[in-house]
């Protein structure tokens, strides 16, 4: 099949070589002329601005975007001039579900399908091939089928429905809704192993500080080999998992981590589950906590964390400060 | 290896099945005699009671004890008086770890090793093999490999290290440490998956309930395919792991859930986690907020919300009651 | 003063009394006929539809609505085509700041100013006044502080800015921000109080449960008398406060809280408060766990935790479940 | 009356002077003389040591502690051989209420009794009366009445019951169990405040951050009064309390709490408040998270934020880190 790609980041450069090595003629496009020559090498075409990929590529066009989400109204605007009715955009990134739904409601209007395809699987899917969910135009979804079938995980020849590693998951945003639901469950997944980690580093706790009422030294006094244990639980434990499996080579490369900054980045999609859940009237403590989490990573706690030393000044005596000290 | 076998529930039964397999001969004992004999029909040897055990089992012995933690104290003195010094225990239950470190102790003056052996793997270990955490004396440990070997993984013959799916995590107690952070974690895992699921049940909410201020009912109106989309994430994505490959077994068994309750029961490692978070000065949200939703789902916050209703009725005359209902 | 007020529900009314008595004069309207009977008794002067009432208020017109959510819109519309340049409505609900910048911007179209007033104090306010948030155009806010001053506590003569019990918070919008925020808090207190009165409710379980390990059944025995507490704390407790107050008056009344329902209702100040926080990047743990309880109070988490008992049924062998049992 | 005070701290010198004003005969000892001589000017005996203080006082003997614990049992095993039966020991700490049944215990084998008080105030008591919350034997606590009813506020003198800020709580342990609960509550209050107030604080983010989807950049651009705000919410609030009072004084002393530590100290109460959470099976999200909340402050999450970045650079390749970077 003949398909064009904008954006060539991480995702989209090795989306385009999985999408050649199926078999698919691929154009490309990106400001960063350097991951469009880089492309070329494995067969890609070039294409020098959208509007030249729309002109190339055969009737009905099927454009794939791999944009970040600040980008993606810009390259709409350059693109839907030239195109016809009855032609695919496919937005891959990571865009709010919510925003999704205007966009395929601007591109309805001419007649344009635009498809939204939650897209998961990092830097590994190249290799482990990426979990596809799809929302809008049913009929406009089944005609990418091939192309959908390239990205995914090669499963079995017989294997059927969302076994194949795609699903339409219904109406214009579902895909971006139901991939959102699945960041904001890594999120919690995520948060939820570092929370064990740091419960096993701490485990010798009892030896660094002084001793506190109804706490036994003797409880807090392990030492425990976290990336043996990490590398231990991949082998029949319950929580065996892909992002233990990351947890397992992080600790091994780097036990203490220290490579890695304490400020954690977050980046969208935790928010939008928890606006969902907070609209939906679902309790989501789990989800919820793991973005929490990320915030305070980043000193964005600092000021009620004043308040509450002012407080413990104003009534206690308090003073643990004078002056503020960094955290150590 | 010869080894006794104390406790033939789920767990200890298969565990035995396995150990017989892997070409061990296993003494059993259990207050069901019903257990007994279905392991007899395997190749088990029936012991009537722990003292005959004791007798039959060759110095130095080995007893592994499957059991509920209310029974633990009471087979240990039953078999105690029976064992010589160089004789080793094996706690395989979930106990509680720092119960473990007494019961070490108490062992300990008589000369018998007492190994805790935190197991994960549920009746599916069976098949899979067992994941186990280790702690206690290293030379007493070092001893039953072969039977670790057993019971774990098969993994490829020249794993090394953690990867044969059994570990020494360090001093008495510290494998049952281990097991109650894995069961943290699990219980966090558990509730992003639960969280994330109910999401999507409820992407459809804005057609069941009246409109509010805010939120637009067209981006609450998907009916999503809940057993397909866990299928689907099974396949490539970051969240792939054995609990979402039972969530995906479970929604498609029964999409609706109807046959499980919404009183969800937590066994007590969840718990301790909690209380060694408090005790660390770890903060452990994430975890945290998976127990007490199964606190709050049995119905144990009840006075609680009674009392919020009657807050509510004094400060603004809401009264949502009289006669209070029972949970829709 | 002349103004009106539209919306007579329990804050109207009593807000209306409050004014009257104030020395204003009150032009008073409501789809409910009764309402208006009742103030009329006091004095006030009945209006039979927001367009009689804009004919009769003199130049510059003020206007109070006092709507709930879903009526204002309504409401403006029927009055905006009766406004002239200058006019001043205000809004006193608990209005969507969001919404309320739409509003007034298109108020402003027309010359005429939209104030919003956050305000809180409940049916207690008619006694104690009414603490008041406003946001809007400065100069029309000034020329409202008679009526700001009639609504407030009575305060000192001397009383300065913020202590006279109303406040000018900043452009469009802000004083029902503000309004928002203090019920995130009230959330968030309210909360506080509720799981610590459920702690002592339960401080004696130990009689009605079966031990578990690292519990001493003597630290939880306790029979402790929850109304006499809530009083004392009222006296010289760091944490008395008006919530306090009302907790210590419902346990009085109710000391089992048994005509009180464990379903509690949120309002929709609660939510955006946490949608903020999302949006904003600032953690909010309090404030979420305290709405995300009321959700699950209402059986909005039982997918969820069917979900749970599934998993563990799945990987453990447990059924605590058929048939699924109504939460006890 | 005539009673022993061990331990000038800032709460036992303040109670002292109360006592004395109150007409009490007072026998103080503390390990810092100088605490001693300061209350010798108000009327306060000093003793050398606390066996001359036994010797002093008469029979039966009252002896109020107010001691940090670490100090508690040695104070204890000085005092305990000079007492006969029928004294009284008064452990007005913040002791762990379990270990306070232990020493209870301890005291009863001499026929001493060993009441717990939990006393809140903080250093304003001293003006504003202390709350007494008392354990142990009924018949004892009956006779200090005189005692608390000094250091309780003044209340009216018809005031009965829990009213008068004093209350007999139950068995032993029972005085600091409430205190215990009652300084979770105030944990949780405090997040609440500190929460709103640093939403408050946040509300112009949208100035200083890039726009991101779904967000409205004039939705979150108020510069709001927060010193004014909370003075304001103290009058007529549903949400006034004296937290609020105190969070209104430090943000009038220090607008931006720049002289406060963005780290906040935690005193074991909160923490014996979740362990009682956990062992009753009672959910108490929102003192837990207050609690977290701290622990995060001191950086006791970094382990587990580095472990999540590490997981984010693993599967997406985001190095946000490299090398890592203070929190800014």
């Amino acid at each position: 099949m003949e398909l064009g790609m904008i954006g060539l980041g991480r995702m989209g450069s090795n989306m385009t070589r999985r999408l050649i090595r199926g078999g698919h003629h691929v154009y490309v496009n990106d400001v960063n002329l350097a991951a469009s020559d880089a492309l070329a090498e494995c067969g890609a075409h070039v294409m020098i601005d959208p509007a030249d990929m729309c002109a190339r590529l055969p009737s009905p066009r099927v454009i794939w975007m791999m944009l970040p989400v600040g980008r993606i109204d810009l390259v709409l605007s350059e693109i839907l001039p030239y195109l016809d009715p009855g032609d695919i955009i496919v937005d891959g990134g990571n865009a709010f579900y919510q925003d999704t739904q205007a966009r395929a409601r601007q591109c309805d209007v001419r007649g344009v399908h635009y498809l939204d395809v939650g897209v998961s699987g990092g830097i590994w899917g190249l290799e482990r091939g990426y979990c596809l969910m799809i929302g809008g135009d049913p009929v406009a979804a089944k005609r990418l089928e091939p192309v959908f079938m390239a990205l995914a995980p090669s499963t079995p020849p017989e294997a059927a429905g969302a076994e194949r590693g795609f699903l339409f998951c219904g109406q214009s945003g579902s895909g971006h809704f139901v991939k959102m639901v699945h960041n904001g469950i890594e999120y919690g997944m995520m948060a939820a192993l570092a929370e064990g980690f740091n419960l096993l580093e701490h485990a010798d706790f009892a030896s660094h500080f002084p001793p506190q009422p109804g706490v036994d030294p003797d409880h807090y006094s392990y030492t425990l080999p976290l990336a043996d244990i990490a590398e231990l639980w991949r082998h029949g434990s319950v929580i065996s998992s892909w992002l233990l499996d990351l947890a397992s080579m992080s600790l091994l490369l780097d036990p203490a981590l220290e490579q890695f900054s304490p400020q954690v980045a977050d980046s969208g999609e935790g928010r939008w589950t928890v606006r969902a859940a907070v609209d939906s009237g679902v309790p989501c403590p789990v989800l919820t906590a793991a973005l929490f989490g990320r915030y305070s990573s980043r000193g964005q706690d600092d000021f009620a964390n004043r308040l509450l030393s002012a407080l413990r000044y104003q009534f206690g005596g308090h003073m643990n400060s004078a002056p503020a000290t960094s955290r150590a």
